[in-house]
């Protein structure tokens, strides 16, 4: 039987909820630093005892004076993340303070459409619930792969995506799993992981720069997702590069994503295995080639691989680098599939943009590659979902 | 005798004074808006009468029951609005509502460097003073045409002004005129005039594209100017247009401004005089040519001049069409000397920056030229000021 779960009912509330997401605090503490009076502090702290959100948890360290009472987050709070990718679903339970319960993963092809997606999705998140990690959902988010109206909780015209174009997700996972639940690409909720627990987790203004089998960014201004006024920031896979490129799929002329990313890179190499002892072979054996074979290929000493990954690196690295003139950020991220390319990926990219972006933007810009893996946008998911549920009511 | 000019005392009192600026509020007004308690609201309000920042002026119309009081920004409020341009200087002083009172502009030229530049301003605006316009100033905004590093109010290594490389601009202006300064560059200051009082004024998330000598943008991110994390975001003139392009005067090949801006066109239109009679003539008669010869014979319908023109917008068209694609904004506005040369270059731009970025990102997307014009800079450098002097102290 699924009740109506609380959420915070002022924005008293939901910035006291969100400093305890951080950890446990005491009553002293929170006064201090959301400059509450006393009496208002705890006025809306009970409140939130009540409504089940947050629970008592003792005494704090004396301060000099009386002991201060320690509040937290209530540990029955439960958020789902669920990243669903163009091959694969993860799923993950985590608790108040976002920190995960447990992680499914199962392979999918998101071509079969959201009902049959969506569904293996709910059944990934109940196996959960029967290990006994949830009673009930405070809230779920999800990152799909293509175009979101984050207002309406749809996607937009999405390319790898048949069949979604404007199917009400988040209406559907929030009637499913009985709680609020939000929709974003796959891209911004990766850069909100790499905020709550990974890289950027001191850092106001950066980009998190996905390759793989398209390209996308995520733009991250003052410590939240800047999505722009339609929704689409960030979508840099169809930036030109050159004027005498190849046709992209998007009918325009020498796009990034015509050049480089998961798709490109297979049909080149394809066309290269001729040269290529490594790649020829495996063409030879699978009737096939992905990124991860030129992944392994470059690996093994592959000429013609390394020159593949060098030569798309350096098409990334010229678009980084007039964005990184552009946006000035504090770090730049690189992620997915394609970023597994590694360090001769990483050392190109930072190669162009550290000469042709200004001095001055790039004085103190980290360029690094994830080091969540795969775990950024599961729990970037189920931090848009906290988001989404501390925030006020309007 | 100066004194001390008083300022905001808390967050309260600084959003009273921003939405007084809009225009004057009664006191139930305010209470709605900020959802302050009455008691509250008339403590705050009645502390910044004290202050002499706000004035009664009667009661208000009947809402029905008893009549409110009705309050407005002290009409002694005055801010001062200076925009150095590489050969310019504009001054205003506007009330606190921020319309202007009075407006000089007079030649200068910025390479004498930063003692004669500032005390001609300073001057300027001493003549305003002896004009009756002002006996106490409560703040200043300057604006500049190079790098500033905004924290520390100083230009940083400006390209074309000799002698001011980390000259205390903001500490100067600051005590020659006995208030708070405030410093920028010119393309930020330009994007404040518009948001606060052209064509951006409904736009949260906007571009202000300035072409003068060189070129740059200032970024509007929810109504507020984004500065990046050193502080150099916008510095869109190095961005590479073209891999074989001529070498720019930072050292790097194909940079935007290498092509286009008033130094660009006035050596690319020296270049071919010889194919154009109305350029030809012009370089006879004066031994040089400038971007507004270009204008002027492009206006006459000169073919090379237009053409000129022509491959201008579509070069800035081509790195605007990117930053369109990743910004996502609602509005980009042409402003700057060379934007005068007016609909040639809109149209190319638009031609471009329609075609080449993505249609969610452009559907709604308004490319216009600035109608504020020598407005801009003054009116953005007052409101700099407001912005700063009405914000809650530290």
């Amino acid at each position: 039987m699924k009740r109506t779960v609380a959420r915070p009912e002022n924005a008293h509330q939901a910035a006291l909820l969100r400093l305890l997401r951080e950890r446990a605090r005491s009553r002293a503490e929170l006064g201090d630093v959301t400059a509450l009076s006393r009496s208002r502090l705890n006025l809306e702290l009970d409140r939130l005892v009540e409504l089940r959100l947050v629970e008592q948890a003792g005494l704090a360290a004396s301060r000099g004076g009386r002991r201060s009472g320690l509040v937290r987050l209530s540990g029955d709070l439960r958020f789902a993340g669920i990243d669903i990718g163009a091959t694969s679903i993860d799923v993950v339970v985590t608790d108040g303070e976002l920190e995960i319960l447990g992680h499914l993963s199962e392979r999918c092809d998101v071509r079969d459409g959201p009902v049959v997606v969506l569904d293996q999705a709910m059944e990934m998140i109940a196996k959960l619930g029967e290990q006994g990690m949830f009673t009930q959902l405070y809230g779920a988010g999800i990152g799909i792969p293509g175009p979101v109206s984050f207002r309406e909780g749809v996607p937009v015209a999405p390319p790898i995506m048949p069949g979604w174009d404007r199917y009400p997700v988040r209406e559907a996972v929030g009637q499913a799993l009985g709680c609020p639940a939000v929709v974003d690409n796959d891209v911004n909720i990766m850069a909100l992981g790499e905020l709550h627990s990974g890289l950027a987790r001191q850092v106001d203004d950066f980009l998190l720069v996905k390759i793989g089998t398209g390209i996308g960014c995520g733009i991250v201004v003052d410590g939240k997702i800047y999505r722009g006024v339609s929704g689409s920031a960030g979508d840099i896979g169809h930036i030109r590069v050159d004027d005498q490129g190849p046709v992209c799929a998007c009918g325009n002329i020498g796009c990034l994503e015509a050049y480089f990313g998961g798709t490109a890179l297979a049909r080149e190499a394809t066309a290269i295995a001729g040269r290529s002892v490594h790649l020829g072979r495996r063409l030879d054996q699978t009737g096939t080639l992905t990124a991860e074979d030129v992944a392994t290929a470059a690996e093994m000493g592959d000429a013609e691989a390394v020159r593949l990954i060098r030569d798309g690196g350096r098409r990334v690295g010229t678009v980084l680098a007039g964005l990184v003139s552009f946006f000035n950020p504090g770090l730049v991220i690189i992620a997915g599939g394609v970023a597994q390319l590694g360090h001769v990926l990483l050392a190109e990219i930072r190669s162009v943009v550290y000469r042709r972006s200004l001095p001055l933007a790039t004085g103190n810009l980290p360029i690094v590659l994830s080091e969540l893996g795969p775990d950024a946008g599961v729990v970037g998911a189920a931090r848009l979902s906290s988001d989404h549920v501390f925030s006020a009511p309007r």
